[in-house]
């Protein structure tokens, strides 16, 4: 069974449109800097239509999506429970001088569905909730330092950024420390070595970085670094915008059997609408308001609509267990296949968010040719990043995915 | 004649549920924290419905809004042109993997439209994009010092807020020089003080602060910035957040005969769909392509739908000479109210943006008080923050709005 070769000519031509006006042509994710090394002779680079798990590019190929927008996508794109308690709010009010009553609604579903909020603040982007999460630590504690693990990525602000980005000072990171991840030795040993200075330990609730295996904490790691922070009197702050809600509908925190004193959420919070959210626990609750932190479209209600609406179809759905089965049915799929061709696939973190590497090629460039051939016959995966399951992902598409999987290891 | 008073009892209910789920009940202007004294008996403090200047609180109350959501409402509240061109749009796809092919529609119209654009940027709020436009200041230059004028806003970011606001550090404001506006004898001193290490001057195109009378630029202030940002090989960055498209569809810069380096649009830009924009010269736009800058959301096709269609519609409109006349005709009927109470109202800024205070009392109690009884008979002011005209803000409106400034004059 020979699966059709896309062409991608109405998409490069938008490209060319696009580098006139917009820096790159293209940015973020899948623009030249991030590095995730999307080329455009094997990647389609404009959509026209998305539904459930596909979209369609400019030139009307589908693609089953297992990047779900990097990580929005959630239940399927254009889910009509979500989109219709947009609209109905939409109606209504949206971004008003004075906010919507729901914003109150949203909060109470948070903190009655996440096990370490006792509070939400909603904001727009990941990176507005892990800034304010690092403030509140600095004003909490009246400390400067803080600790992140090696991989993390945490948004764009100059905090989160390395010194030696184009842009970024010194100053920018100068109170940042670098441990590795699971690496608690070292960690205890920062704590020594910055007795009384460090504000909060930052981390995603595993390590889901790019260009490397996914690597889920070791046995008690997460519980000894709960203790480790208390008894030092720094925060621990999750960043939860990327693994949020897929794998634990009251945070990746309880999934993994511990508290977090600040937790982040965006991405799957309103299925692509746009809010993110930062919830606490109860003592942080005044730090917060004391602060000053706002944005112009950060009370919009019809996200906020979109969100509750989310959740509820996430819990009713029992999300997080289906997302694991899928992904777990799709890991053996590939698995297999690869097993037929000889190629040792390594696939790795949760099933939900499965990073795919395969490992008998040091240089990559066999992992981001077999990536290539599947991506142009309708399977969109990304070479370096972690991909993502969502609710609409159907048996059909796995199993297709499965038989691409196959003709593109035979296709090297 | 006797306006109603308002009362506020569900509002009140609303907070009291708020406060227990929120950080301060509400955050952002509305919030403790902002500091524009919107004390909970005179204000609404969440809303059920708006149309066009008009929203509604909890309780059935009726406002004319001249806050306009703090910017992002200058067509009217939901309308209809745009809100169908973004639902038309949902339909397709709104937030992707692969960004929809409108975004290089909406970029070209931005491109076509501002006087200093060369490219254009998106992300999610303002502060977004001062961020970047700083980063990208400090990446071109390879220089550190950023110029401020006092009484400056550029959103939350720590690089723009103050070093003794909680959780802010002296590293995140380091590099900060502060200028009074309008005194280019001060500002050439810094440059001279600070050869060849400022990367940008940064400033909205007045000054439009909060607590002051709102100040335009002194003559040829401007031009002369424009050539010293010139001569030390300095950027000039215009936040046009707050004035951007209310002033000149070109750019405030081009409305106030000058061109800047940098422009961040976001309020206006879209009627209150969540997107903001960084603009630019030429000859900054490989710097911005080399940037990790990248967000959740910063591709969402919805409102860019919503961009084109409310830019489109500002055109056809004239919107700025519109928001004038306006704007003029309400500072005439407040200035004569005032007068016939014998209370020395100022009205500063532009028309479209206008500011208020009564400068019989130095404290500004008595402008509070005079604010809260505006506020209590449906007129929706705040204290000490420019107020927003929009474009369906009727004669009869504004009529109104003057009965109840002469009702409200009386009853102090």
């Amino acid at each position: 069974m020979a699966f059709p070769i896309n062409t991608y000519t109405k998409s490069a031509e938008a490209y060319s449109r696009a580098l006139k006006v917009i820096p790159s042509g293209i940015y973020g994710h899948q623009g030249p800097a991030e590095g995730c090394f999307v080329p455009v002779s094997a990647f389609p680079f404009f959509s026209q239509r998305a539904k459930g798990s596909y979209f369609w590019d400019l030139d009307g190929n589908r693609f089953i999506d297992y990047m779900c927008a990097y990580g929005p996508n959630v239940l399927g794109y254009n889910d009509e429970e979500v989109d219709e308690a947009a609209a109905k709010q939409r109606t209504a009010a949206d971004c008003v001088t004075a906010p919507h009553s729901i914003m109150i609604d949203f909060a109470e579903l948070l903190t009655d569905t996440v096990a370490s909020a006792d509070w939400a603040f909603f904001a727009k982007n990941g990176g507005d909730v892990t800034t304010l999460a690092v403030i509140t630590a600095r004003a909490h504690t009246r400390r400067k330092k803080i600790v992140f693990f090696k991989g993390y990525y945490h948004g764009v602000a100059p905090w989160t950024q390395k010194m030696d980005y184009p842009g970024i000072l010194e100053e920018d990171v100068a109170n940042n420390i670098y441990v590795p991840w699971n690496d608690y030795e070292k960690l205890a040993e920062v704590f020594d070595e910055n007795k009384g200075e460090i504000a909060a330990v930052i981390s995603q609730p595993y390590l889901h970085g790019n260009f490397a295996d996914n690597l889920l904490p070791a046995e008690g790691f997460w519980q000894k670094v709960r203790k480790l922070c208390d008894n030092a009197g720094a925060l621990l702050i999750i960043d939860d915008v990327r693994a949020g809600f897929r794998l634990d509908l009251a945070g990746s925190d309880h999934h993994f059997g511990f508290k977090a004193d600040l937790i982040c959420f965006c991405k799957a919070i309103a299925n692509g609408y746009n809010v993110s959210a930062l919830c606490g626990a109860e003592f942080l609750r005044n730090t917060v308001s004391g602060l000053t932190y706002t944005g112009s479209y950060w009370l919009s209600a019809v996200p906020f609509a979109a969100g509750i609406a989310c959740i509820n179809k996430m819990k009713r759905l029992d999300l997080p267990r289906l997302l694991r089965e899928r992904g777990e049915k799709l890991r053996e799929g590939l698995l297999a296949a690869a097993k037929k061709h000889g190629r040792d696939l390594r696939v790795t973190g949760e099933p939900a968010l499965f990073y795919l590497r395969i490992a008998d090629d040091d240089s990559l460039m066999l992992h981001q040719r077999w990536i290539a051939e599947m991506v142009k016959r309708g399977i969109y995966l990304t070479n370096h990043h972690n991909h993502f399951i969502n609710a609409s992902l159907s048996d059909e598409d796995i199993k297709t995915t499965v038989e691409v999987a196959d003709e593109a290891f035979g296709a090297l």
